[in-house]
């Protein structure tokens, strides 16, 4: 039997998106004349015949995904939103995104934007900001998914996809502590937002189980910049008993740590340093950096197949979904490979 | 006389957006029964009265304007819209950005599914492989202003802002030669797209000054990336008469050519290094990274300048419009300091 044509084969035909095909067929939006003669056409040549249920799921539909974000500056939701776009995209979806900026106010007026622009669902992560949750209700109000990643709140009854941060707080002490350093301070922020108190609850863990203290004075809090880490660090080569090994909050951290040691005469991995994200520049810069791995692409991986799987079941039992929790990666580089540096010079 | 009452004073009375204002006295859009209640309360207390020309100036808007850019991955494009966004939302609106990740397809496919979206204008950088332009056409066929930044494309008879290209090349060149350096080459990349051969033709022409010529086996023609600044240096150190500086097409090039060059014991300044971009981490890594900025914050400002004052006037001889170009900054840091690394060793 031969297989049935879908949507995707007329796309493919005419080498036009999926979303054009769809609009077209439904006979919505500012398609052109010309686009959509060609798809009636191209659907009569292939045998194109409409599935009743599928149809009833596209009409109305616009093939648009809102994505809210707080900035894309932050080169880890720009690696997300790279690849949930790449995926849903070969589902025939289009991506419009929203940048809060880190304001709940931006926030409110990105979910209302975009419901506006009538997209189909919206995959959200929280601003800084964010601790009422009303202004999400909408998203359900108007019958429509919401997905929410990174950037969670215990509160919201939604499906979620995130990353263990207070395993990968643990994993970067560990590493510190398996390389033999042993008085590993920890150069971080202060914020309601639970990933940052997830690592160092992670951190503080690790050390425990070494049977170590977590050192009141090894804990900075101070802003996630390449600045922070550099005052930081400061503060830390000031006390009597320095650390011998150095945790950023994030790799502009570790940067800005790595720069204050440098101003000691101090090369990693002799005082070891690593840091959070796996940002383009770390594993090039010399000695190159350990970092965490986030995993952005798995996640914006995940975020679309979840939104995906939602969209065409639409009921809405979505709440007693598990949340979707990666497992971070150690990439173990040369500013903490405190082993190796020593059997070089030995 | 007291001060007309306009819809930004109902905005700040009641903290919302001047979006939402204009949405609630329109009368358009999902805003809430409360909200508009709210608004039309409070611009009767304020003795609020529409100005008519400028109603019918908004009539009909949304308040939402397009941005159409290659990947919020490349950091001068994040940049530019975080600029860009900053401004526009004082002025009330909000803005959604659609990426076409270097596809003509999905630029296409953009300007529709903004159009759809029911923005008031696009502002837009062209992808890499975009040379047909008649699906930008469709902006102005809705009478709906269109901008384009940085990527621009000669046929193309709309207001652009951009910058000199040309000069930016020449000026890396010229501080290099300036240091004292007399064997420059230049890692880039070969593309249709302007801004790369521009910046290449800037550099010859500082050769050109200096009486010096442009080596071809000093030209390489790569990839834009850390392994093709680092492929190039390979090639390049393994000619007879070796380079004494190296230009990168940008900094993650510049972070190539540094790592390739630590491989054969060299830092710079012995052979200067010099990139384009002013990446975050390029002031901050070890010798810090001298580089031309190419102005985002500046280019983001001013496309949001042009589009107010486009959409505010509703005119049609943007046409004759005089391109905004702005002027690059060498920014020169220790990775090209050629004449203190001498007298410091002196």
């Amino acid at each position: 039997m031969a297989k049935k044509t879908t949507i995707y084969d007329i796309a493919k035909e005419l080498n036009i998106t999926v979303s054009t095909v769809s609009r077209a067929l439904n006979n919505i939006s500012t398609i052109s004349e010309r686009t959509r003669e060609s798809v009636l056409e191209m659907a009569k040549k292939l045998n194109y015949r409409p599935n009743k249920v599928a149809s009833s799921l596209t009409s109305g539909k616009t093939f648009i995904i809102g994505v809210l974000l707080p900035s894309a500056q932050i080169q880890f939701f720009a690696s997300v939103i790279h690849s949930l776009e790449k995926y849903l995209k070969s589902f025939g979806y289009s991506i419009l995104l929203y940048q809060t900026n880190e304001s709940l106010e931006s926030e409110k007026n990105g979910i209302s934007t975009l419901l506006e622009a009538q997209v189909d669902g919206i995959i959200a992560s929280l601003s800084l900001e964010t601790q009422d949750l009303s202004h999400l209700g909408k998203v359900k109000e108007e019958g429509k998914p919401l997905i929410i990643f990174d950037r969670t709140h215990d509160d919201l009854l939604v499906p979620v996809v995130k990353i263990d941060d207070e395993l990968a707080g643990y994993m970067a002490t560990k590493h510190l502590l398996d390389q033999g350093y042993k008085k590993i301070a920890y150069i971080t922020t202060k914020h309601h937002i639970k990933i940052f108190k997830e690592r160092y609850d992670g951190y503080q863990k690790a050390l425990e189980e070494a049977g170590l203290e977590a050192h009141a004075a090894y804990a900075i809090f101070g802003e996630l910049t390449v600045d922070g880490g550099y005052l930081g660090t400061h503060q830390l080569l000031r006390l009597k008993e320095r650390p011998d090994a150095i945790i950023g909050g994030d790799d502009y951290v570790a940067l800005g740590i790595i720069k204050a040691l440098h101003e000691h005469q101090i090369t990693p991995p002799t005082i070891g340093v690593i840091g959070f994200a796996n940002q383009n520049f770390s594993e090039h810069i010399i000695p190159s950096l350990s970092t965490i791995d986030q995993q952005a692409i798995q996640m914006g991986k995940e975020c679309a197949k979840l939104f995906l799987k939602i969209i065409e079941r639409k009921d809405s039992d979505d709440k007693e979904m598990e949340p979707v929790v990666l497992k971070p990666i150690l990439l173990a580089r040369e500013s903490t490979n405190r082993k190796s540096a020593r059997s070089l010079h030995s």
